[in-house]
């Protein structure tokens, strides 16, 4: 192991008591397992589908991450963010990137989704490099399972993704944002095939997954499956996520087995959701700017991940580097050191002691930040939502993929069966 | 006048009548004055310091931009998601680059005031020039005045940023972010001496400035200091600062002048806000997450301002690409094109069409999003705040700024008056 | 003048000092004229059409008093409450007592208008000679006037009121909830011609009837037609009343001009109201509950009264008897003694102090009734509204009053009406 | 059974079918139990406690019953009220009138605790008479349990409240208000003796009774201990009331057991409470204005209780007459007759056909109320609150009940620890 002591800062802690630590320690050699296995905190990337949406190279909808070759250098500046606000692994941009999505959204015309997939990878690696970062391969769930296709097909699927990652050898592989705990085991089976550590996260909140598998049963099935970190990613808010992993780990500790835990939560507040997590809520994805969490909700997110007994800690859609980077300050105590990004930001808002009005100065403080229960500006609007959903999932008619756009005859007859449900 | 045509798409209107528009249209030669003198419609880029403080690049509290000089590449990227998002101005990033506030801050030990401010113009010079936008130099309020520093001194300090952006040759100048008008004058006089076309912004809701000047009274100043273009930016939400803008206009129509009209308001809803603005809000700067609006707000936003005659539409703090990109969209039937990162982007919410979900498709059209409430997902939270604010202003000794970072005995002082005024 | 002192008890103030002031004075002899130009403090009623509507004895909608006549003992026993809540005013229940708005709604079937007029007075009287109350006759706006009747028809219908009024001997006489100041100056001229104490109350806001005449103006024109006393009632919440009360102050004392003022306010907030007030929220009648008022806004209501020089405060819809105790009971430093009523009732939540749990025990103090900001319980409702209101007043032909029912073809078009104007 | 109408009215239904009812159907033979088996619907009455506190006659702190004998006039208007608004039941005011209770509420020195017991009966059994209601005599849990007084003693004090009903030969018993199952059981063991029909409710939600004995069982334990109607009162909304007594039904099922169901809940939304109810909001009992239900919010726990199997629906503190009625008017479809008091109401807000404004009669419409979202006026104040509560029950020392007032010095401790619980 080799570690480069580059910088250091004074980091204020609770207790005003002063302690100097690392800006950023470089560490080139240790994998996921060992990372884990050694009891250090692993601080995982954002969601980059929803911030390159926001940044204008990702189409809300479709989601599919062909910028990682039509505008690489957007997704570099995007992952130079997230490591330099903390983050130990930069996950390659392939969310969404097997061939059957692809060809449902129609971006195989300039790319092909082998071509995304390697753009990705290179992007992953450049920035990899750069800090103390590792690369993860990552793939998720298909149209083809939702379509009813074999469980051939579908690992198919799964395989031509892993190919690449395979030759552009990445450091570990995740299967992550599975609605369905079978498809997700024949994720895991087939990563397994490549001998690099596996992690798999599925997007189910404490109902469990969309066939009422609980979330400790589900963990059980990925750990015998083969993957080596279990957790949940998307879907729901981080209070909903750590309760959920809490679920798995009992499951899985219930059952005898052993396995590090994860969790990548949204950064939006979703405490009206159901099974389905925040895709029903009538807010996704256009409105949801009202239940961004705020760096003071991701401390809070960090600190009850880790008493909780998770250690791979990180985010999805809705993070921006500055939400990760409040992971990394808030766990800087146990890892003993802070983030580069740190550099432009006072801990508990201190960086507010110079501000120009005084009544502003006297907002650098902890306390104050931690109690503040922010205002909407929105007083004609109300604090939860009425989730849409109609309690289908994979095998119903109304879930078949097709390639062809909805017409508009179909979108009528889903605004009138939408409109009833209400 | 060269225009090159170099795209189109199909631009869905709210009867779906299908009409092709360019996508983007690039005419290197017309100068501001030109353009808003001919009826044209001009969309400002959004808000620096905010977008950078999230992705790590800026210090919260100070505000200060040496990341033009540090991290170049950061500061590109973001001129080119507004460039994209539609963006006709390209504001050079030198808000609180003037060297009193520099030296106040601490940020003049790696790079001097003209380092800052001349990479500043380079990068906004470089980006303007890969499409249809001007490069805009701009100049802030400074600590001198409101430390009671003479007319001379204050001019001096607005002459040092004035010479770079003279050196630079910039296509032309604002003054923006002035809480007293009588600094603003200060700083249009300055200016006009460039020759170049002049904009004034001042950070004022309905109440006026600082010390009560009407809006209708600061314009006519800001006209009769020698300003073409006059408006507000910053402080508050969208509808406040084009009220406040309504009220210029009438004001400087009433005195018989003539000029522009410009916003460049904050993306946060603000409606209880009193004569300070934002700054004064509870949640300001860190907390102000719920508050953010959404793209439908900011469609709301352009259209509003158009039909006010205001005509150079931008934005502020909190202003993302995609904010930007809305104020395009909106305006895209009046002004013919839509903005090159549509290319990415359904209007709205079209790319719901194909999604996985057929309660999500069913949300594929303008009448849903426009009359959506979104919630808070904050139960606990209120709609409303009560902003801070002594109702002091320059030349109360609370204001005096000082070098020296505050000191815990001062830090303490204004908790307890802080605590008291609730 | 003949003082009886009752009773005393103990009165805990802010500071903890200990005051024994009495429980009730029973005084049968002064006038309100001659309680007002001693400087007391006169406490009104509350509002009799929602509290017995909430009972059981009145229709929402025709809003009609013939309780008066039909349930007397159900009235009795609410003029009772108010008395023994601290109310020196009995006004009598005969708001849209008026013969042509009895007709129009179809009362007068088993009862006269003079029959409920008369039992009105009786009843109010039986109960002021229980304390220390006097009896106030009131009139209210007509239906002859919105439907553009002579003034001298308008006139006589007050004429009916009035005789029996003199007949039955009340104390003084209200003309009370005027939309428009030219009628309330009608019913002045008339009420005066009987000789006794006049006070005339508009139902408006800071915006002014609904001819736009403001507040001050609209005062000038009552104290020059004849009123001693002029204030606000109905329509608005006690903040926007007293706000608006201190500009019909200004107005007077800016004339030269001289008068006693009150105020009746709702017991609902209103902050979201325009010039109509709560009958155009979208709440009004049904869904008023969540703006009800608490004990504690009716005590910072009865001090902002007092300090802006209101010696006349009561209430109207939405006040139940406790909510006047609570006027009383801020009140009672001033005045001397507590209502009666609070012989069940610990000041500022001291009865919680011997509660069987220990943390409520720990609300027993000023300090945490004041500083609360209570719940709705509502998380899927917003807190603000967006009132109707079509911005039309008397002689549009919406406004014309009929004595059918509405048909069901008019109903269907005002839903119409109604849904476009959102 | 002798069944007598006096009255019928047009009752409107949603398709707009007129049906022709009975305002009123006296009867005056049948017992509760007949009544229940037979399968009609009874109407229970309000809480006694908070209205009449309300009114002035109930201090809020120690909720002793002292009315019935000190102001009897007060308390038959609310039986008479209830009555009229469609209440089968008239129960005995003889909440907390244990003697225990009363002894530690210093009530006891005008009145002895038969006499309130007596006066209660009279009054409830004077105003049952003149419709079509029963006489139910309650009791209460008691402090002298909460103390951890002996089986034998807790028996004792339940024996005397019963001896006053057997001689005033009330026509049921009502065990009511437990947090402790075990002290219901004890209660209906000793209503029993009287030969009886004894209902039995706890004051508990879906988590149980404060010893976290289910619902389902504690159910299945009321049953065995003998009492034939079993659900719960207070502390909870119809909403939470209503899943909690259909848990207490599975549980009664599964057991092979049979009973009659009931519900009173509160007229307050409590979404937001833990296991101990609403007691331990922060609002209460002073601040709970913003939760008050709407007639509306009731039609619909009618119609869901009723839809559950649960036949006796009723309500506790918060219900306001007008509530009862909005209990009875929506089940009249289902039992075939309109309450009395429907005389001054118009289904479904029909009585707004005649209003003065045109927009407000556009709301005479089921669909216009039934999807109202109501605003709360108070956008500076949450939705949801989070409950007080230190997690003790029965047994801990916080809990033993004095006599004495709590001193300064044992507030002072409870003000300190309250505030360090938040």
């Amino acid at each position: 192991m080799v570690c480069i002591y580059v910088n250091y800062q004074i980091l204020k802690c609770n207790k005003r008591v002063c302690i100097s630590v690392l800006l950023a320690r470089f560490d080139f050699t240790q994998g996921i397992l060992e990372r884990l296995d050694a009891g250090e905190i692993v601080i995982g990337d954002g969601g980059f589908v929803f911030a390159l949406e926001k940044r204008g190279y990702v189409k809300a909808g479709p989601w599919t991450p062909e910028a990682a070759a039509e505008y690489p250098e957007a997704v570099r500046q995007l992952h130079r963010e997230f490591l330099r606000a903390g983050s130990n692994v930069m996950q390659t941009f392939t969310f969404y990137a097997s061939d059957d999505k692809l060809e449902n959204r129609g971006h195989t015309q300039r790319f092909t989704g082998q071509q995304i997939n390697e753009a990705a990878c290179d992007l992953a690696r450049e920035v990899a490099n750069e800090g103390d970062a590792l690369v993860a391969g990552g793939v998720s769930q298909t149209p083809s399972y939702l379509s009813c296709k074999s469980e051939n097909d579908v690992k198919a699927i799964f395989k031509k993704q892993i190919d690449v990652f395979v030759k552009k050898n990445v450091d570990f592989l995740i299967a992550e944002y599975f609605e369905h705990v079978e498809e997700a085991e024949w994720a895991v089976q087939v990563l397994k095939t490549t001998g690099k550590p596996v992690a798999a996260t599925l997007c189910i909140g404490p109902e469990g997954d969309l066939n009422k598998v609980s979330p400790g049963d589900c963990a059980v099935r990925l750990v015998k499956a083969g993957a080596q970190i279990v957790g949940v990613n998307c879907h729901f808010d981080p209070e909903t996520c750590v309760k959920t992993v809490k679920m798995m780990k009992a499951g899985v500790e219930k059952a005898g087995l052993k396995a590090h835990y994860m969790t990548q939560p949204l950064a939006f507040h979703t405490p009206d959701c159901n099974c389905q997590g925040f895709i029903d809520l009538p807010e996704f994805p256009f409105s949801l700017e009202p239940r961004i969490l705020t760096r003071w909700d991701m401390q809070k997110y960090a600190r009850e991940a880790y008493n909780a007994g998770i250690h791979y800690i990180g985010g999805c859609c809705g993070f921006e580097p500055y939400h990760t980077r409040a992971l990394a300050e808030e766990l800087a105590p146990e890892r003993g050191f802070l983030p580069a990004g740190s550099e432009k930001h006072g801990n508990w808002g201190s960086g507010l002691e110079m501000h120009t009005k005084p009544w502003v100065r006297a907002r650098a403080r902890r306390d104050y930040w931690e109690k503040l229960k922010p205002a909407s500006g929105r007083p004609f609007c109300p604090s939860m939502a009425m989730p849409d959903g109609w309690g289908v999932t994979k095998g119903h008619a109304d879930l078949m993929q097709q390639k062809e756009a909805t017409s508009q005859e179909q979108l009528k007859a889903l605004f009138n069966k939408a409109n009833k449900s209400h």
